[in-house]
């Protein structure tokens, strides 16, 4: 992390780091995705077998819904250290952590 | 489909049916939830290698796009098969769609 | 209407018509917007006076749901009369509306 | 505001008020809430008017767009001023301010 200089994240290529995960978060991701992924087989499942269209649809929101709540810890996480780390830092780097986190709210969220 | 009343798909058992399914749509549908379940893994890998919340979350918001996509093409197959047998079989079906159509719109779509 | 042929709604001009509004709708859409005029205006009230701006932030999400549920209401007559006639005009004209409905839902609905 | 102490905003009763708010940025919010009270009016001119429902939904959704460019204006002077203060303020306040933020993000944006 020592080559960090105004960024929340360590640059290290394109693979950019997390200032700081939070065990419990991760772990809880970790599962949350898990079960995102055995949700999205099940509307395979549910394709192949020509099962009712609005069906579906129910599942993909509900799939959808879980995406919103991992995003949440997620962004929990982000703020908690990306952000505030960004904000200590200084005007600058807080004001590019302001347009970050605007743009994932308003052009990238659902 | 002998025993369909005046719904628009067959009930069998919880396991509904759709009233028909395009071809096109069906494998159209089944190559894109196969992406977004590549999609799911690769956020899952990125969550264990505690890479950038913000990459992340962008990572979690193309998947929703994607899940988007995923909608329409079904709902459009709802709308031509299922929704359209409901409307022809007579105003009662043809009400208990709208409302279907309605809550899959505003209750269950992001 | 009689210069209408493969459109759910008269073309006069720009100002195209619906197929038919049920009163009741007509006078309950009418209502919400009324509400909504006043929910934006005390919005207005709220900036001027430079009022916590997630309290602010919480009245623009409550205008937001109401114009979901207006939009719901004005989507059922949409259905009912102006997609349900192009239904029943052919699959021509069915399949313009099909399209029409799915932009409304994941173009331009939020 | 001398009697704040651990909120981001001072009480004055139930009419919080914003730490700051650039002028800037409640002069650019106020034109376009007017901006959008009168598309609210247009609105409710072509309900009256029974203009084609697809035609209004859309407006509304771009009522809806209005009000979203309106919310990303307050979201970026609320983590400017409130949000930047409540960090700086120590963990309590911060933490109190994540999970504000994040219902303004999950529980309330559309």
């Amino acid at each position: 992390m020592s080559k960090k200089t105004d960024h929340a994240h360590c640059a290290c290529g394109d693979q950019r780091k997390a200032v700081q995960v939070d065990p419990e978060i991760k772990a809880a991701t970790l599962r949350r995705l898990a079960r995102i992924a055995g949700q999205v087989r099940g509307i395979q499942k549910m394709v192949e077998e020509e099962r009712y269209c609005a069906d579906i649809l129910v599942q993909i929101s509900s799939v959808q819904e879980a995406l919103r709540g991992t995003s949440r810890h997620l962004m929990y996480n982000h703020l908690k250290h990306c952000a505030t780390d960004a904000i200590r830092k200084g005007p600058e780097s807080a004001e590019q952590m302001y347009n970050e986190v605007l743009d994932l709210i308003y052009k990238h969220s659902r």
